[in-house]
């Protein structure tokens, strides 16, 4: 371990972050489902979609961005048809509810879909396709997102670098998990080779014309691009349609920024599909042929030999599996700031 | 018209495709599903996947590689979850019984996902969300195929270039349609560079060591790229899960080559998930929203004015609009193979 960071189990951290969420107005059971989301995306390896939200969480509960007191409100449809209205709560608090929502109805119906508006930030898509799994759901889980991209062949910010995921079970094993945002690299990428004064890969952005670049600073000003081109940019606008529009929620730009607009309600919106495999085959089918299908992808020849080939979220559960055993390594900074968050009843 | 083409109306393409299905055996109404979908592809543009096909799909069925008497089995596991079995059917009747199982279950369910297996290649996604689009249906649509990627970071064939589609409707208008698969290029682009003697873009294909390459001509020998690299291959792998290891279908190098095999069973894998919109809000809700939407992508400012920004599937809509006017173009020689074929009756 460096001097900058602490280390926590699991079950310490989780306490940590409940505090600071009963501490910001949070009933003991609410805290419990956005800390259970927040903290598995620590242990996947996902930490700037981890507890450090808690900071800006915490902040837009104070200013009345987000709601503490949301009245989360669950609406049956038709028997397979969820919606939710998240009354402007915290999104993995919002999540949670649609999740656990979806997994009841699925249960009898075999398949169910919560649609989600009022949502907001809800963190990762891994913490809830695990939550899921484990329950024995495949799921394919979406949200959209603050604008921060283009349409193709267009230079203005219209569309949000919106998150989908898909999660099938492995009983007994890690289940596979495949979360991902569509544009080709993070920004934060762009920014680092900026810094460096180096260059950027080709296809990774365009400039502020909406024309490819490979100067990192120019992408700074332009636009992210999306994976494949046209194809990721259709991804992004039917992941939009589907969380955004069919939901009732917010979409492109009507969308508000957390960063911009913190003060304001976000009115994300997300899709929970859940699959109920125990009615497909039992639990050794299932067992059989998952393990089957990750023998031939792992017996793949890889081009590095150092490098196996693996299945989506592999090497995110490695992390999780090795972080339950070891603890999870926090920033000290961090640590020490949600510390003082326990105790700042004043401020709540 | 170019000399070398034969241009027919939607009727007359669509009698002479149901003509060519029952001279090889299947009865009326199955050959008005699978003439549905394939004249689709051709109105949509997407002529590699339409009447084209009648060519190997007929070859298929006359060496006993797709079964022409199939009992196509329909299954309800609970009230929103369907396994169909094929039989080893022709592939867009399949899909056909599949999509209208599930339209069927979702109209009381609010939503419903079919799970099929033992298929065979079943034409493209486009025409399958497009007429559940036109009941009201926004849809994910989904098919594993013959392995032709190598998974991510190796240098073997081991995943399909897995198609996936999603369809909103816009009532009284155009649907949003996307259809993809999930390489960065098509093999025929890469063959047809290959051909000229000229290089293909960074990003395309490895060489057969699973290195990236420029040359054409190695990239043939290698493997196609999926889109944003690990992602793309993730996606693929997750459509693989969902359509074939769960349907009960084969998966990644199970599955048989329509080419290389003709005479074998492919035993492919799809998914139908259907979502009744109508359940959601009024069509005039839904309208209001939906030219919303299109609007703020069609404001957006263009790279190119001469390229104004489109929706996903407005090209193929605006061709599909086109030739209902003016005809579908054919190539002169498959229009009159397909002549040929309605005559053949000794050889069905």
């Amino acid at each position: 371990m460096t001097q900058g960071t602490h280390c926590l189990s699991t079950e310490a951290l989780t306490e940590l972050a409940e505090k600071v969420l009963i501490n910001s107005g949070l009933d003991k059971l609410e805290a419990q489902h956005t800390a259970e989301i927040l903290v598995l995306a620590d242990l996947f390896g996902l930490s700037t979609h981890g507890v450090s939200r808690l900071i800006s969480y915490t902040d837009r509960m104070r200013i009345g961005g987000i709601n503490v007191k949301a009245n989360i409100q669950i609406e049956t449809l038709a028997p397979a048809l969820i919606r939710v209205d998240g009354d402007n709560g915290l999104g993995p608090l919002v999540g949670a509810r649609a999740l656990h929502a979806a997994m009841h109805a699925a249960q009898q119906t075999g398949v169910a879909l919560a649609f989600v508006r009022g949502s907001n930030h809800f963190g990762p898509v891994a913490p809830y396709c695990h939550i899921a799994a484990q329950a024995g759901f495949a799921t394919m889980i979406a949200s959209n997102a603050t604008p921060t991209i283009t349409p193709w062949g267009g230079k203005q910010t219209r569309l949000g670098n919106n998150p989908i995921g898909f999660g099938v079970p492995r009983p007994g094993n890690d289940a596979v998990v495949l979360d991902m945002a569509l544009s080709v690299a993070a920004r934060a990428k762009i920014r680092d080779l900026a810094k460096a004064n180096l260059s950027i890969p080709e296809g990774w952005a365009t400039n502020d014309q909406g024309q490819p670049t490979t100067n990192a600073a120019e992408a700074l000003k332009g636009f992210l691009l999306p994976v494949g081109g046209h194809k990721g940019y259709g991804l992004a606008i039917m992941v939009d349609l589907l969380t955004g529009l069919l939901s009732g929620a917010s979409y492109l730009t009507k969308v508000s920024s957390w960063q911009d607009a913190p003060d304001m309600p976000q009115d994300l919106g997300h899709i929970f599909l859940l699959i109920n495999t125990k009615l497909l085959g039992s639990t050794e089918w299932l067992i059989e042929r998952m393990n089957n299908f990750a023998g031939i992808v792992h017996d793949t020849q890889a081009t590095d030999a150092k490098n196996p080939v693996l299945l989506p979220g592999e090497r995110e559960y490695q992390r999780k599996n090795d972080q339950q055993i070891h603890g999870i390594t926090l920033p000290k900074e961090l640590y020490q700031q949600l510390l003082t968050m326990t105790n700042d009843k004043g401020n709540a």
